[in-house]
C-alpha cells in the first residue's frame, strides 16, 4: 500500500458551506477472497477537524444504498446529505468537536471502486469481473483510509443497518484502533429471511433482459429489475403502522376501481413506484448485486465459533451503544439482543436501548431527537474517558 | 342466470376414488363495476353427499392461489388438493358428514372464467379486456353456483386468507344463507403493507416486456415477472422463525463465497427460486394482476360506515368461529381482533383463537391437529343447533 494521493479540497464560497467528495488512491486492496483489488479508489468526505492529537476521529459507515456524502450540501443540491440530521455542527456527531469521516464502500458505485469502475486490464468497466468483495473487505478499505489520514485509533466507529454491521466488524477486526461502537438496527448474520428478500431483489435484476451477464454499461441498463428490487426494499424499510399513517388506504386522484392496470390506485403504489424508479438514476444494479451479497454472507463469527468468541480480542475498555427500534422487523431488536448478550459474555461495556419508533428499519433515518439524545452523550463520555481534547 | 348445465362427474376406479373437476355453466354475471360477464364458466369440485333437507353443505373458499380442487386426487396426480389435510372422511371437514363444495374464484386461471378465458366477442383470450372483478363479485358468483346445486342455505363457509375474505363477504352479503362463518387468517381490509407487497408483484409482471399489456397467449408469457411475484409472495407467507428452522444459513453444495451471480448459495435462495419457477407452470400472470387488485380493494364495510355497522344485518343466529396464528406477518392477529371486535359489537356468537404456530401466514395449510380440533367441534355444534341431520 505504498503509492497513494488525495484529490480534492473543500471550500467555502460566497454561498456558505459546500461539502465536496474527495478520493483516495491506493495501489492494492487483498481481499478475503484470495484475489487482490488494483488499483483501489475510495470516496470519502470529512466533516470537522481532526485535532493535533489525531484522536477525534469518527467513522460513519453506510448502509446499502447510502454513499460518502453523509452531511452538508453538494454545489447545487436541493437536498443535504443521508444522515445531515445527525452529523454538522451541534448535532450528535458534533462537527465543532469530531473530526467525521464517511466513505463509499467498495463494491459500491458512489466513487469508490466496484463493478463499474474500469478494469485496468481491458479498460472497460469490471461488470462482474469485479471480484467479490465481504463486509470484511470494505472496512479493510477503510482502515487503509483512516491510514492514510494519519489516524492510528478512531474514537468511535458508527452506522445503521450495513453501517452497523461494518461497525461491529471493524472493533473485532481491529479492536485496537476503535474506542466505542455504535452499531444501529443490525445483526451480526443475516437470517434466512433477509437474505431471502434480497435474493428476490437480486433475481429480479438478473432476470431482466438488459441485465447481460452484467454487461451492460454501453447499453440500456436493467432498471426494471433494479426499480423492483428498490421496491421490495422499501416495502421491507416500513413498518406496518407507519404506512397506515402515511398511506392508509387513500386512493389516488379517484374514487372508483380502475380498469388500467398500469395506472395507480393506492397512494402507497405511487410512492413505491416513485421510490423504485428514481433510484436506477443513483445506483447500479451490479452494485446492489454486490453488496447485498456481502450483506448475506457476513458473519461475525465466521462460522466459527460462538459470537461471544467473537468479541474475545475486544479491548475491555471499548464501549459500546447497541440500539434497536421497536417497528423494525427487517433487523428485529431480537439481533441486536443477540449481539448485547455476546458483549456481556465478555463483560464488556455495553448500552443497549430499544426506541420506541414506528418507523420501522427506517427509523435509524428519521428518529432524530432520540438518536441524538443517546450518541451525543455517549460520545462525549467516551471523548473524556479517553482524554481527548475537543473544542467547544 | 336462466340457461345452465352441469357437466363432469365423479366415479371410482379399480384404483380408488378419483376426484374430477366439474364445471357450471352461466348465462351471465353482474358485476360490481355495472359491466356483465358473460359467458360465465365456474369450476368446483363436491366432496361427500348432500342430504335429503339440501342443509349440510359447507362451502370452502381458496387463497391467492388456489383452485376448486380442494382434496382428495386427480386422476394420475402424485399430490393431493392444497388443503386435503382438512376435507375428507374423518377429517375436519368430514366428508361422512358433510356436502364440501370449492370453487375457482371469477378472475382465476384454474376453469373459472377469468382472463385467460375466451373472449366470445373475438374468440380470443380476453387478456386486460377481461372486466374487473371483485371479493363480491367472486362470492355473488359463488352464489349462482351453491343455488345450482339447490342449495338455499350453507352449514358454514370457511377459509384462509382471501378464502376468509370471501367467507366474511358470504355472511354479510347473503346473511339468510350462511349458517357459520370461519374466516382463518385474514382481514376485513388489505393494510398498505399488503397493498405493497401485491404492488410490487404487479410491477414486476407488468415491467416484464413478455406481458405486453396483459395480450401474450400466443406467445412467451411474462414468466420472469410472475416467478418474481411469486417469490414475493413466499417470503411473506412463511415467517422469521420458521425460515430458520427450515433453512438456518446452510449453504448449498458449497462452502465458499461464489463468484458466479447466477449460482445459488443459501438453501432459501433455491427454495424461492424453485416455487417461483414451478408457478408459472400453473398460474397465468394476467390472474395474479386480477385477483391481488380484487384483493387489494375489498373493503368489507364499502369504506362506508364502521366495521361493526358492517356486520349490522348478521342473523343473530349465525355462528363465527374466527383463526388467526401468531407468527402471521402478513395478515396479522390484529387484523382478526377487529373483526372480532365488530362482531362483538354486534353482540354475535363469536369465538376467537389464535393458535401459536411458527409458520407464518402459511399456517393455515400446515397446523393440521390445532385448526381440526378447532373447526370439527365447531361444525358438530353448528349442525345440531340449525337441526341438520348428519351421518356418523
Amino acid at each position: 500500500m505504498s503509492d497513494y494521493h488525495i484529490e480534492g479540497q473543500r471550500f467555502d464560497t460566497s454561498l456558505g458551506w459546500v461539502q465536496e467528495t474527495q478520493y483516495a488512491f491506493f495501489e492494492a486492496l487483498d481481499l478475503d477472497s484470495g484475489l487482490v483489488l488494483s488499483p483501489v479508489t475510495i470516496a470519502y468526505e470529512t466533516y470537522g477537524r481532526l485535532n493535533e492529537a489525531r484522536d477525534n476521529a469518527v467513522l460513519i459507515l453506510h448502509a446499502l444504498s447510502g454513499d460518502a456524502h453523509v452531511a452538508g450540501y453538494h454545489r447545487g443540491d436541493s437536498r443535504p446529505g443521508w444522515w445531515d440530521m445527525m452529523v454538522g455542527p451541534g448535532k450528535a456527531f458534533d462537527t465543532n468537536k469530531y473530526f467525521v469521516i464517511c466513505s463509499n464502500v467498495i463494491g459500491g458505485c458512489k466513487g469508490s471502486s466496484g463493478p463499474c469502475s474500469l478494469n485496468p486490464e481491458t479498460n472497460e468497466p469490471y461488470g462482474l469481473r469485479f471480484p467479490v468483495v465481504t463486509l470484511p473487505d470494505m472496512v479493510r478499505a477503510q482502515k487503509m483510509l483512516v491510514g492514510l489520514l494519519g489516524i492510528e485509533r478512531l474514537l468511535g466507529v458508527c452506522g445503521g443497518s450495513m453501517g452497523g454491521m461494518q461497525a461491529l466488524q471493524w472493533v473485532t477486526a481491529y479492536p485496537e484502533m476503535v474506542a466505542s461502537c455504535i452499531p444501529i438496527a443490525c445483526t451480526h448474520k443475516h437470517s434466512p429471511m433477509q437474505i431471502a428478500f434480497n435474493e428476490v431483489g437480486r433475481q429480479a435484476i438478473m432476470r431482466d433482459r438488459n441485465w447481460r451477464g452484467g454487461d451492460y454499461y454501453d447499453a440500456e441498463a436493467p432498471d426494471t429489475g433494479l426499480t423492483i428490487a428498490r421496491m421490495i426494499g422499501h416495502v421491507t424499510y416500513l413498518s406496518d403502522e407507519s404506512m397506515r399513517d402515511k398511506f392508509g388506504r387513500r386512493l389516488r386522484g379517484k374514487e372508483v376501481f380502475g380498469f388500467d392496470f398500469e395506472s395507480i390506485d393506492f397512494e402507497v403504489e405511487s410512492y413505491l413506484k416513485h421510490q423504485g424508479e428514481v433510484f436506477t438514476r443513483r445506483f447500479d444494479a451490479n452494485s446492489y448485486l454486490y453488496i447485498t451479497k456481502a450483506l448475506d454472507y457476513f458473519d461475525l463469527s465466521n462460522g466459527q465459533g460462538t459470537l461471544v468468541q467473537a468479541f474475545a480480542d475486544t479491548l475491555p475498555e471499548t464501549r459500546f451503544l447497541v440500539i434497536a427500534f421497536s417497528s423494525d422487523w427487517l433487523y428485529p431488536p431480537y439481533q441486536s439482543k443477540d449481539i448485547v448478550r455476546a458483549l456481556k459474555g465478555n463483560g464488556l461495556d455495553c448500552t443497549y436501548l430499544e426506541i420506541k419508533a414506528s418507523y420501522g428499519h427506517d427509523s435509524f433515518l428519521v428518529e432524530k431527537e432520540q438518536l441524538t439524545l443517546l450518541i451525543k452523550s455517549f460520545l462525549e463520555v467516551t471523548a473524556r474517558r479517553n482524554g481527548v481534547k475537543v473544542a467547544g
